[in-house]
């Protein structure tokens, strides 16, 4: 069954707010077995709103609007959807009451007329509760076997709304299976061919790629459970041509892993940043619960703190510069003597936008893994924005931590 | 003039991925004076984006494309759009022959054929440069007069190509004057009264506000050439009201602002972080050529790296904790001295989402400034998410750095 979003609001599409409501709905809906075929974001116009309504019940059984629902001027989505189906809004007597009690116990003052608007409903429709304001959701389905869920724009109210209509809307007869798979150390376009493979040989199940450009792609899949086995095969044969890529097959977080291994190893972690100035560190300590496995680091943003705070010593400095293989490996033993941790990490690079050379541009790195038994140093020429080549960078270092972790 | 935006991607009606891009796109749009009509997030399916574009160019000059450029099967948006107004694909050579450097530069493997669609654009387009990735933006006139703009998906790349993209499209005839006051100290909530009585006398300036919760509240002014009096008069009222918390006009960075004032006063500076542990000293490089302001910091995120690289006292640590008053203002003193540097901050609390207690609850964050001449600890605690605490505690830390500098 496919469904369609119409969320509403002039200040979404000025710019001026940012839309939170449309992953809730559509991970919803996906779940007990939606396909969403689109999300229109419309102005608060009664016109664009019924056309868009009827647009999108040609190709979906179930519409979903949210936003429009408040007591001023700019709240016309009841209106417009009472025009799109012609069926009459009619004032919810007993709701009114409600309304004016509640208001009376909160604010000591007389009932604004306009908060009558909030207890219109659709003719024939079901009320769907919303615990957290005035403004309810709405169920219809009407004759000609489209069905629609409105639902107040606030992010926690259309939560709360959302929660409560799941339970009563129609639902696809098949139950949805989805699995999300996480790679490190390969580009989406030397997977891509054999996903091509993957698709023809087992259509029932849909794929969808996306690359984290600082970690790795990720692959959705996503099907019935009558096809469930297409899907674990699928998984069964990517295991086989990319197992040494693949870091999850559920949907787990890269970082929170790399940790878990650390910690599973009892392996604790410092590190020596350059370059990337402590986004190396925020990464890290993205992950809730690492301090078991992480101890801290410095950034040793100028030469003199690299002398004085790590104690690199001033000849490789003078002699290689701080951006150099030398310096690295450096930062990464003296770091992790520093702290008395297992693992010392470090990068020290260009980010840019000034401060290359002929033999050292901008988006050059070196990057360093120093443990007792083990020493690795990476140099990397980055291309992008100083953002880009700090985020590029620090991933990439974790991704070799990860990569030599069966090493030490 | 009008514009519709299209978002491709199956990931994002699916609900796996949320949507970054939209705010970003109608912001700038709507800057420089088009009036963003709708906005449509279709799936990676060449059919629906072709009559989605089609139907957006009956009332939209411009359609924004963003996603579905890169390398694998379910990136569309190139064919749809050449489909739709009915203009070949070719590859562009000297484009490819930079995509296969590149990558033999950051990985020393076969450069794969699939890559080579990175090159592929539209006959008689502008390619828009990517300086974060490989996938370029497109910028096409077509005889009909519908522009039209292609985008990355990805929200870094998004943002680089948007950037140059925003130099070269047409814009609406009537100019535009914009302005964008950001500030500091001060919430939406104590602004919008004053805001509101703006609103009623000056109708012909747009005024929207937004708040970034880590820095302060935006208010975005629109308005047409004619109406530029206007404008300005609203600026010298809000200088008068609110004065002390603006700290743009223009729409400058609050950091770099922050980072000019340093070297204006050649203040150097370092920073000890505990449960922010790099987030501070990320915010403060991301300022471009801040390495004559900045020299360092210690990330000390274990009880015995405060003791040991700090060189914080067993008995602060045993008596009041490494969350307290005492333990900041030692934190940020020390680090000062370690780095030589004339200013030194710290920050140290408990970021949850564990490792809270009833005295010392998730959020209760203490934070310092150490020069020679004045010093001061603040006590907040924060409400939110590890990384929104995080991020909050990191700021106002800078904040206050910005309002003290007066001071010395």
């Amino acid at each position: 069954m496919k469904a369609g979003i119409i969320l509403t609001g002039d200040e979404i599409l000025e710019g001026f707010v940012q839309e939170q409501n449309l992953s809730v709905i559509s991970t919803e809906l996906s779940a007990i077995g939606y396909e969403v075929m689109e999300v229109s974001i419309v102005r608060d116009d009664v016109e664009q709103i019924v056309s868009t309504i009827k647009r999108m019940c040609h190709f979906c059984s179930l519409v979903v609007l949210s936003g429009g629902l408040g007591p001023t001027f700019d709240d016309v989505t009841l209106e417009a959807l009472s025009k799109a189906v012609s069926k009459p809004l009619q004032v919810d007597e007993q709701y009114l009451e409600q309304l004016k009690e509640r208001f009376s116990k909160r604010y000591a003052r007389v009932f604004p007329q306009d908060l009558t608007r909030q207890a219109l409903v659709l003719q024939d429709s079901i009320p769907v509760e919303n615990p957290s304001g005035s403004a309810r959701g709405l169920y219809y389905q009407s004759d000609n076997g489209n069905d629609f869920l409105v639902m107040p724009g606030p992010p926690g109210e259309l939560k709360d709304v959302l929660n409560n209509a799941i339970k009563i809307i129609r639902r696809p007869a098949l139950r949805v299976v989805s699995r999300s798979l996480g790679f490190v150390g390969i580009t989406e376009a030397e997977m891509n061919p054999f996903l091509e493979s993957l698709r023809r040989r087992y259509p029932e199940v849909r794929m969808v790629t996306r690359a984290d450009y600082a970690i790795g792609p990720t692959l959705y899949l996503t099907t019935s459970n009558s096809y469930e086995k297409d899907l674990r095969k699928i998984i069964q044969e990517i295991r086989a041509r990319f197992g040494e890529f693949v870091f999850t097959t559920i949907g787990e977080s890269f970082l929170a892993l790399l940790v878990d291994r650390l910690r599973g190893r009892s392996l604790s972690l410092s590190v020596a940043e350059s370059c990337t100035g402590g986004v190396l560190s925020s990464a890290i300590v993205s992950v809730p619960g690492v301090s078991d496995v992480y101890l801290g680091g410095v950034v040793a943003y100028s030469n003199t703190s690299k002398l004085s705070v790590l104690g690199i010593p001033k000849d490789i400095l003078n002699s290689d510069g701080a951006v150099s293989e030398k310096c690295a490996a450096m930062m990464a033993e003296r770091v992790a003597r520093l702290f008395v941790s297992d693992i010392g990490l470090a990068v020290t690079g260009i980010a840019g936008p000034s401060g290359g050379t002929m033999k050292k541009p901008v988006g050059l790195v070196y990057s360093a893994i120093y443990t007792a038994t083990y020493s690795d140093v990476y140099r990397t020429e980055y291309s992008g924005t100083r953002q880009t080549i700090m985020h590029k960078a620090s991933y990439d270092l974790l991704k070799n931590l990860w990569r030599i972790l069966q090493k030490i």
